[in-house]
């Protein structure tokens, strides 16, 4: 799915295990999920994304095998934390857009995520 | 400072006690505190609002007295959170305006959130 180059590959490996990009990314998902759950039932709502949905999301995304094997699923969610964070901080992903990916009424919340991963990972190649 | 008559008043007491504006101004003020921070030092930064300049800053801000008498330091703090969430909501404040408040760089971290709350404040009484 990602057609990612050695080097890019690399990139994104270093993207995803960066802590410091998972924390901003935390910060920025459990505002952008509570935005968007808000607006979905029309009541204000603050509320964190559960690390078993992100961890769901970033394995459906493909991001696991570009992380080292034994990561356990904490990592893996915090790989695609750091991965949104980057592409917010890079301006490849706006407010409206990851709204737009978490707004979807779904069945398995942890697929919104992936959209927003494919998105994100999308823009990163060009 | 507000200039609120009694009628606002009674509005802006039930927005300060609403639990859910706080949960998600909760959500909105750590974003944009992250965001800030991240802007300001260069680097990737994921971190919460202390409860402690929260509330420090709706005291100064005037929010105290728009509250109940017996209510707690962390329940003013929330009190400022849910003004924010509410303000966000109402379109009364932007990303942008939300970060030049809390950009500015203060020997005083509560003072960025007085401005802030003055701000929200400023727009409701429109």
């Amino acid at each position: 799915m990602l057609g990612v180059d050695p080097q890019n590959d690399e990139d994104l490996s270093r993207i995803l295990l960066s802590r410091d990009l998972a924390q901003f990314g935390d910060a920025l998902l459990n505002f952008a999920y509570s935005l968007a759950l808000t607006e979905t039932i029309g009541k204000p709502r603050g509320t964190r994304v559960p690390d078993k949905v992100l961890a769901e999301a970033a394995v459906k995304a493909g991001l696991r095998k570009h992380l080292p094997r034994r990561v356990g699923r904490g990592e893996v969610a915090n790989g695609l934390e750091a991965l949104i964070g980057h592409s917010w901080l890079q301006k490849h992903l706006t407010l409206n857009e990851v709204l737009a990916c978490l707004k979807v009424e779904s069945l398995t919340p942890a697929n919104n995520f992936v959209r927003l991963a494919e998105l994100a990972l999308s823009r990163l190649e060009k």
